[in-house]
């Protein structure tokens, strides 16, 4: 194979398989921040993934609680997250405004809560979060909320 | 009084009283909306409120529920709200995207319960709708979550 021919092989496979930032939609780009929101979950802390991804003025409308306002109150919430729960999540769909600035996501999640005991229960849920472009072009969460289902049918 | 004086009082009360399309913010729009919203189903019922306020391609993510999607099922899913049941909300904050195209509405909401003995039971809990602007300038709920807590201090 020529050089040339490598070179065109090359970029081909390039635009195959990688996504620029560029050439993304909106809604591609909030399904890869949550995403992203739920592994740093995993791989950090739901507590610390929380401060990072919801905004300075978030509301934070959690299942049993009262609606709990702005960044401050919502850190110091999370702070109390049990070691012996995990939370994780995936986008079921993003769906964004005309002007790209506003966009929600929503899906499913999977709880687990280990007892004294060392036996694990699980739920699951549903969630809901709409997300505001920053001023740097970071999107932050500014509401958050999600309620419980049954199992999903597989 | 002069024709002209009556005149100038009535433009300044009118001006004074009413709320024209024109003046109002996106986020104004909305919280009348949901007011709307809510009045319907006082008025006219549940179940066609959300018939007519949610749209097409509606996500319906109620508590205990797994994900409604799209008008029909929807409509399906509501046509059996009891009617033993009250349900009723107040909005308490609207944001909007620049485009003012899409925007959401959270709030609390009262829900009762008359149950065979005559027995009122009252929960409490709060909610969240996103609204899209639809091609014929009204809004509907493209996606409609809420969850339970207990009775909010007043």
């Amino acid at each position: 194979m020529s050089f040339k021919k490598v070179l065109f092989a090359v970029f081909v496979s390039a635009a195959l398989t990688s996504t620029p930032a560029w050439a993304g939609s909106v809604e591609d780009e909030l399904m890869a921040v949550d995403r992203a929101f739920n592994k740093m979950a995993q791989e950090v802390g739901v507590g610390e993934a929380f401060i990072h991804y919801l905004s300075s003025d978030v509301r934070l409308l959690s299942e049993g609680g009262q609606p709990v306002l702005g960044h401050a109150a919502m850190a110091e919430a999370m702070a109390g997250f049990p070691a012996s729960v995990t939370l994780e999540w995936d986008p079921v769909e993003a769906v964004a405004s005309s002007s790209g600035d506003m966009g929600f996501t929503w899906g499913r999640f999977i709880r687990t809560h280990t007892d004294e005991e060392g036996n694990v229960h699980t739920s699951h849920g549903k969630y809901l979060s709409v997300w505001q472009k920053q001023e740097d072009g970071s999107w932050k969460a500014s509401v958050d909320i999600g309620n419980g289902n049954p199992a999903p049918e597989e």
